[in-house]
C-alpha cells in the first residue's frame, strides 16, 4: 500500500492536498511525527489508500477541462498550476458515507461534483486576482498577467458556467440552487472584503463574516454535494456540512497566518501579501487590539500596496520588521493559530461519531488535524 | 386603449423598448408614418395592448431586484438606469404561442424567465464595462467608475447567480444547461471580441461569429425559454428560435451601424466608441474593403482610446472627419443598415406563417421591421 502510494501518479499527490508541498508520505509522516501524532499518521495512510483511485479520477476531469478558447486556456492553465484539490477531497469523502457510495452513479456523481467544486474555486480565484491586481499566484504569472484582465473574467466566467453544468448533469435534486446560493455567498463575502480593505477595517465580527462567506461557504457546499452523491441520511448530511463549516474557517484561518509565519517561497505569495491587499487578518486584529499604536505600521505598510520598489526601501523594511516583532511579543500569531485549531477540532468532533464508517471518519480528523498545523 | 398606453405606469414603456426613446406612442406613430408603414403603427399598438400588463410586472420584477449588498445596489442602479427590456419582451412574446400561455403556471414561468433574460444581459453589461474600462452607460457614470472594477465583477457574478436562480425555479426541464451553454457562447464571443480589438481584426466572418455569440445567442435563449414556458410544440419551438437568432444578427449590425449614424446624446455613448475600444464593425469592414487606405486613420481613431484630450485634439477630429465621409461615399453604413433589414426580414419570415396566434406573430414582426429601422 504504502509504495503504491510513493509512486502515485497523481500530478497533485494527496500528501500536496494536505500540507502544500511535493514529497508525498515521507513528508507527511515527518510532520506528524515531529507533533508526535502516532495515530494522525496512520490516518493519512488509510486515507491515501482509500481514495487513491478516486482521486486520480477527479485530476484526470480537471486536467482534461480545456477547450481550443483562450478563456478555456487561461481556466486549464490556473486549474493545473497546482492547487491542494482539498475540496474535491472532501466531496469524495463525504459521498462515501452514505449507501450509494460504491453504486456507480453514486461514484460518478461523487466524482463530478468533486470537479464542479475545484472549478467554482478556480473561478473565483480567477476574479480575485483581478480585483487584486495580483501578479503571481502560486510561484506562476497569473492569468491577467498572461492574458489581461478580461480574459481573467471571462476565463472565470466560463469555469463557473462549467461547474454548474456538471452539477446539473447529476440531476440532484436541490443541488443547483444550493450551489448558487454558495456562489451568493462568496460574492457577498468578496464584496464585504473589497470593503473593508478601502477603510483597514478590523473588528473581529467583520473578519469572521467574510471567512465564512469566502471560504468556508464552499466547504460546506463540498461537503453537502459528497453528502447528497452518496445518499447520506439528513443526521449525517448534516454533520458533514458542520465539519465543513469548521474545517473552511480553520483552513482560512491557518492561510492568514501564513502571510504571516509562511515561507513565501512555498506559498507562493510575497510576505505581508493579505496586508499590502487591503485585508487585516486576525494576527494583525489581535496585534491592534492589544497595542493600537501599531496602526501606523499596518497603514504604511499597506498604503505600499505591492510595489517591489516601495518594500525595498528603508520605511517599509522597518514597520515590517516592528509588526512582526510585535506579532511575536503579543503572541497574536499563535493566539490566532491556537483559534484554527480550535476549528479543526469542531470540525473533527461532528464527525467524530458517525456510525458505520470509520476509516472515513477518521480521514476526515486527519484532514482537519493536518490542515490546522501546516506551515506552508 | 390607446390613451391607456398613453398613461402608461412603465418606467420602461413599451415604446421606449422598441425606439430607445422616451415618448411612449405619438414618436412611434411618427415614425410609422414617416416610413409610411400604416400597418407597422397598428401592429405596435396590438403589441402594446397584448402586454402591457405582463411587461409591467416583469418591470416590477426587475425593479425589485435588489439587496443590501453593495454587490445587489450596483446590479440594482444598471438595471433601472433605462434599456429597453427587448429580451424580455420576446420572451413574454414566444410564451403566448403555446397551450400553456393562458395558464398561471405559463404566465408565471413567462414571467420569471423574462426577469432572467434580462438579469442575464446585465450581468455581460457589467463585465463588458470593466474590459472596456467604459465611464458611462445609458448616459450615466457605469458601476465601475461609482464602486471600482471589482463590485463591477462581483455585482455581474451576482446577476448571473439571481438569473439562474430564477430559471431553477421554472423546473423546466432543461432550460438550465441551455441557458449555461448561452452564456457560455457570450463569453468565448466577448473573448474573439477582445482578442480581434488587438489586431483591429476585420473580417467579415469573425465579425458575424462575434455578433452571433454575443448578441444572437441570448435572443435565441429569450425565445426558446418562452417557448418552452407555454408549452409551444416543436416546430414553433424552432421558428421562434429562428426568429431570436436573425432578430438577434438584425439588433446588433443596427447598433454597431449607430455608433456611426448615431445621435450620441440619444445612444448613451461617444461617437465612434466601438473602434475606439478596438470593435471594427460592419460599416468599417465594408469601408475598408473598399478603400483599404483608410486603415491608417481607423488606426488612429482607436489609438486614441476614449481619450477626451486626444479626442478634441485636431489630428483626431480631421481622421473622424475622413472616416465619415468615406463611409457616406462609399455606402457602407446604408449597406450595413441593409444587412440589417435582411435579417429582420429573415425573423419576420421565421414567424410569418405561424399557425393560429396572428396577434402574436404580426407583433414580433412589428418588432423586428421597427428595431432595423431605429436611429438611437
Amino acid at each position: 500500500m504504502e509504495s503504491n502510494a510513493l509512486s502515485s501518479p497523481l500530478p497533485t499527490s494527496l500528501a500536496t492536498a494536505l500540507t502544500g508541498q511535493v514529497g508525498v508520505l515521507p513528508a507527511l509522516g515527518k510532520q506528524a511525527q515531529a507533533a508526535q501524532l502516532d495515530s494522525l499518521d496512520r490516518h493519512l495512510l488509510d486515507l491515501q489508500a482509500l481514495l487513491h483511485e478516486q482521486l486520480a479520477d477527479v485530476e484526470g476531469l480537471i486536467q482534461g477541462t480545456r477547450g481550443p478558447t483562450l478563456a478555456q486556456r487561461a481556466g486549464h492553465h490556473l486549474l493545473t498550476a497546482g492547487g491542494k484539490r482539498l475540496r474535491p477531497l472532501c466531496t469524495l469523502l463525504a459521498s462515501r458515507l452514505g449507501p450509494a457510495a460504491k453504486d456507480s452513479n453514486g461514484t460518478t456523481h461523487a466524482r463530478d461534483l468533486a470537479v464542479a467544486v475545484e472549478l467554482v474555486h478556480a473561478a473565483t480565484l480567477l476574479h480575485d486576482d483581478v480585483v487584486d491586481l495580483a501578479d503571481t499566484r502560486r510561484n506562476q504569472p497569473t492569468a491577467r498577467v498572461l492574458h489581461g484582465n478580461e480574459i481573467s473574467i471571462f476565463a472565470g466566467d466560463w469555469l463557473l458556467v462549467e461547474a454548474l453544468r456538471r452539477i446539473c448533469v447529476t440531476g440532484i435534486d436541490g443541488l443547483v440552487p444550493q450551489a448558487l446560493a454558495t456562489i451568493e455567498q462568496m460574492i457577498f463575502a468578496e464584496v464585504e472584503q473589497a470593503q473593508r480593505a478601502r477603510t483597514l477595517a478590523h473588528d473581529r465580527a467583520g473578519y469572521f463574516r467574510v471567512i465564512d462567506g469566502k471560504t468556508a461557504a464552499l466547504f460546506r457546499w463540498a461537503m453537502r454535494a459528497g453528502a447528497r452523491a452518496g445518499h447520506a441520511d439528513t443526521a449525517t448530511e448534516d454533520a458533514l456540512v458542520a465539519y465543513g463549516g469548521a474545517l473552511g474557517l480553520a483552513f482560512q484561518l491557518t492561510d492568514d497566518a501564513l502571510d504571516f509565519d509562511g515561507d513565501s517561497k512555498k506559498t507562493g505569495k510575497p510576505p505581508l501579501a493579505d496586508l499590502a491587499e487591503g485585508k487585516v487578518t486576525l494576527p494583525l486584529i489581535l496585534l491592534i487590539d492589544a497595542k493600537p499604536e501599531y496602526v501606523k505600521d499596518i497603514e504604511l505598510l499597506h498604503a505600499a500596496g505591492l510595489d517591489a520598489q516601495v518594500r525595498s526601501e528603508v520605511p517599509w523594511r522597518e514597520a515590517q520588521e516592528r509588526v512582526l516583532a510585535g506579532l511575536q511579543s503579543t503572541g497574536a500569531i499563535g493566539e490566532a493559530r491556537r483559534v484554527a485549531a480550535g476549528y479543526a477540532r469542531e470540525a473533527a468532533a461532528a464527525v467524530r461519531d458517525l456510525p458505520g464508517h470509520a476509516p472515513e471518519c477518521a480521514a476526515l480528523i486527519a484532514v482537519a488535524e493536518t490542515l490546522a498545523q501546516r506551515t506552508s
